[in-house]
């Protein structure tokens, strides 16, 4: 029964407190007067890192409160281990490898009674098995790391047989509402043909293209497809001969880059005279997924783009001719927090009977 | 406690039997097997056009059966009264004034037990009554229909106090995701500085700028802003001395708008000096809502728009330098009923615990 005046309460467990994690949870603290005002209200009452757990004395009774919160996101910006936060009181700490055991003790105690959100903002494939212990205990999860939904496909089917328990925006796209509209699209009976995304590649460590990959793959999965990362046809932006097998990063750098411009700048050219641009995109269709790099009209959506944002087209009986296009900046530990912080927020009515 | 198991039932009542009403039920229809795999079903216990209702013999115990359901839009396609259908049984017809009280009726025996949803497809000031009673009853609202937002901003505050009771995404351009994007961003506490718009202006009414007027007044109080109409600075796009009161439709439609070309030719021409392009846009920000004629850089999103597609950008903390554009179709009475189906759709978590 529709209650919206009850105060829905929220309880956490963020795993991973990187920039991301830091991010969301000062914006937890900082939206407080926003949310209560929305009859929302999050309880964080656990924080893991890669090496251990911080929790709250008594999960069932209240969380981490929101001084310690702000001291912990400043313990770990300074380097700190979570166990220096223990002189703080009313939280205990639990190294590796119990730390993840501990995480499921709530997940136990708290999912079918007050529920309870697990949410990942790691980077690791480690914590597919305590999500999907979680999800077993009726929890709810958000995630902005992509692995867990990107390894073997009975765990994307896992995590997600509960549809409405879980949240994965800030996978794709950062805060943009890519997922949210998808499923949209999805949930009203009109068929998705095919999406066209530029998402995020970082040079740094995505030349190989397999972050857009990962990206592709959970579009792909969504639209149902039941593919794994082998069956992406993945383009690197550098040839075998400059891979990390054969050349030495320093040697890559000194002469791989300069070879890897002309080849580019070959088929730019090229593209040109067919009035094309080229892009770095993934494209999700009926035959399968790709990611590579694409001719695209230079007055396309995905042709004009500049500088950092994503974009991302969707086609479907309703956008059939014109795509339904979402851009903007697709990256940044702010915007990711913002859209994990949303995703919590989007779960509230399964909260709604909790007082 | 979360039950993502159990099937959500969502009884409706649906308010408005023109094209998009139509489409929305056989939508509605089309999708039994889609929703059913998703958990959720929807029970279409009434149907209200104009002149009378069509409503299910006991609402608490079923709806109209989908056979009926196809055979009312076909009557409604052909002119034909819903009072033909009684013949087909388990119905009941009643005509205005009554009509209405019956639909109070459902709301207050369907409210706070089954719940149900009142989906708004009409074109009228008139349901806003019958609205906000069925508010007050603990009941859901989903409207494509603009006007009942646009009233009164004390009729606003009612009908959107139980934020996650109603939803209204096909009121601002159909389909496209603009309502839920926003909604996301603020509920992320990344507070939205300014939307700029191109919602469609259909020529054929809102020469007048009324119909944009309209939205950009329901996204200005969804960014908080307690306006009205009458605080909307709209700029029509034809002159006063070529208005319905000076000048018949006919001496317009055969003078009257080469004048108008005349006049847009030129302010075309100067901003075209200045790398820029004329578009009929509303623009939400700090200082209030205008609607007009504004010149936007040529190579911005608004500024590259072709054809029928409605643009808009939100500004925020996350999207300062380069907004968060969403673009597609935004008109059609098949998109706007995909836009309300995926809005009734979105509730099915207050419908979770009866099974």
């Amino acid at each position: 029964m529709p209650q919206a005046q009850a105060m829905s309460v929220l309880p956490v467990v963020l795993l991973g407190c990187g920039g991301v994690g830091r991010h969301l949870l000062r914006h937890i603290v900082s939206c407080r007067p926003l949310h209560a005002n929305q009859g929302v209200s999050i309880r964080v009452v656990g924080v893991a890192d890669s090496s251990s757990l911080l929790v709250a004395d008594d999960v069932r009774a209240s969380g981490l409160d929101d001084a310690l919160l702000n001291d912990l996101c400043s313990a770990k910006s300074a380097g700190s281990p979570l166990s220096s936060l223990l002189a703080r009181g009313h939280c205990q700490v639990f190294n590796k490898p119990e730390a993840m055991g501990k995480v499921i003790d709530a997940a136990t105690m708290l999912g079918r009674t007050t529920g309870l959100v697990i949410v990942d903002c790691s980077a690791t494939y480690d914590t597919v098995g305590v999500l999907k212990d979680a999800v077993n205990h009726g929890c709810c999860v958000v995630l902005a790391n992509k692995k867990p939904l990107t390894c073997a496909y009975e765990d994307f089917k896992k995590l997600t047989s509960h549809f409405r328990q879980i949240r994965f925006e800030s996978t794709v796209g950062a805060g943009l509402p890519v997922i949210a509209s998808v499923t949209r699209i999805i949930a009203s009976g009109d068929p998705v043909s095919r999406i066209v995304g530029s998402l995020s590649v970082d040079p740094r460590d995505d030349l190989s293209g397999m972050d857009v990959a990962r990206k592709a793959l959970i579009l792909a999965r969504l639209l149902g497809q039941q593919i794994s990362m082998e069956n992406i046809n993945v383009e690197s932006l550098y040839p075998s001969e400059l891979g990390p097998e054969v050349m030495s990063t320093t040697d890559f750098l000194e002469s791989g880059l300069a070879k890897l411009d002309e080849t580019i700048e070959e088929r730019v050219k090229a593209a040109s005279l067919r009035g094309n641009v080229l892009r770095y995109v993934c494209v999700i269709g009926s035959t399968g997924c790709q990611v590579g790099l694409q001719e695209v009209p230079k007055d396309s959506a995905l042709g004009r783009l500049r500088g950092s944002d994503n974009v991302v087209e969707i086609y479907s009986r309703c956008y059939e001719s014109s795509p339904l296009v979402i851009q903007g900046a697709g990256a940044g530990n702010d915007t990711t927090a913002a859209g994990v912080l949303a995703d919590i927020i989007d779960l509230q009515d399964l909260f709604q009977t909790r007082a």
